[in-house]
């Protein structure tokens, strides 16, 4: 495929997923209609739909990319930085509460279940492997296994988000995340 | 008002209460019907909206009663215990994901905010005044203030709702639990 023509499909893929990111955030994801998303995008149903099968895919991918995006975070600086990035920057994560619409699918439709646990293998399989090294500079603590470390800060992690999504006061989780961070660093 | 009426009220409060618990679970909050609660309630809708207001009343209602049964325990035994209960017996809890769909509405809807966290108070101040017992008895850590502490707890109780809800695995988070209770202990 020649150059200008892979650059204007990523380039339309951009426009794409910006824009269904903004609808998201805006209307939640049922009331992302397809209108909306055309109106969210500038561009049409057969545009949008040529290049993401269906509002799932389009939502599936962009969770791909927020895992990408933290997991590159959390490989060089640990997971509770993204989560101060989350409580410093919350404008970056508005359609998150999109997340939380979306557990009923989660828990009753277990083929999208599945997509959405293999786009979040990324940023587990991310976190896990800092820690490990963590754990090999003698910076962890010793006494629990490290499944156990990652699955604690996932927890925070999705109480984080939920706190965001409800709009509730993140006034002084910094403390609340200084104690996660010491909480899981060798004494 | 004489007792026969006193306890006729309180069992038809009952019902539709537990009709509409059942309902939610099912259904989430959207999809819980003006219709789906007479079939789970067994009664008219004139029946139940002369008890409730309407949906979100009910749903507050509902939330107020989890709250104080979580209160209770929380008062007694912690609010880790809230969690182990919640890991035990997940069947308990299954209306709990309709939280999670509602996270739009607590945004978005200031005075159901508002409503909401009047609901919640009763388990924050529960939870708030056996940590001040622990610190008393020199349980707590206390190098850090109780406030501190609880908004993390709540940050983990909020995470495993979420994990409940959206019907992830939950194998492996007792030992997550015990982490959480012995990083608020007194070391």
């Amino acid at each position: 495929m020649p150059k200008v023509s892979e650059d204007h499909l990523a380039a339309r893929r951009r426009e794409i997923l910006d824009g269904a990111r903004r609808c998201f955030a805006e209307y939640g994801y049922d009331g992302a209609t397809v209108r909306r998303l055309e109106v969210a995008t500038g561009l049409s149903r057969g545009a949008i739909f040529h290049h993401y099968r269906d509002k799932e895919a389009l939502f599936l991918a962009l969770a791909h990319e927020d895992a990408g995006r933290m997991a590159d975070v959390a490989a060089q600086e640990g997971l509770v930085q993204v989560m101060r990035d989350m409580l410093d920057h919350p404008e970056n994560f508005d359609w998150l509460g999109t997340r939380l619409e979306i557990a009923r699918k989660l828990r009753t439709d277990s083929s999208f279940r599945a997509e959405w646990q293999a786009r979040s293998a990324e940023l587990e399989s991310a976190t896990l492997a800092r820690l490990e090294r963590q754990r090999g500079a003698g910076r962890l603590r010793d006494d629990l296994p490290t499944e156990t470390i990652v699955r604690y800060l996932d927890l925070v992690l999705d109480g984080l988000i939920t706190r965001l999504a409800t709009g509730q006061s993140t006034d002084d989780l910094h403390g609340v995340l200084d104690l996660v961070e010491a909480s899981v660093r060798r004494p």
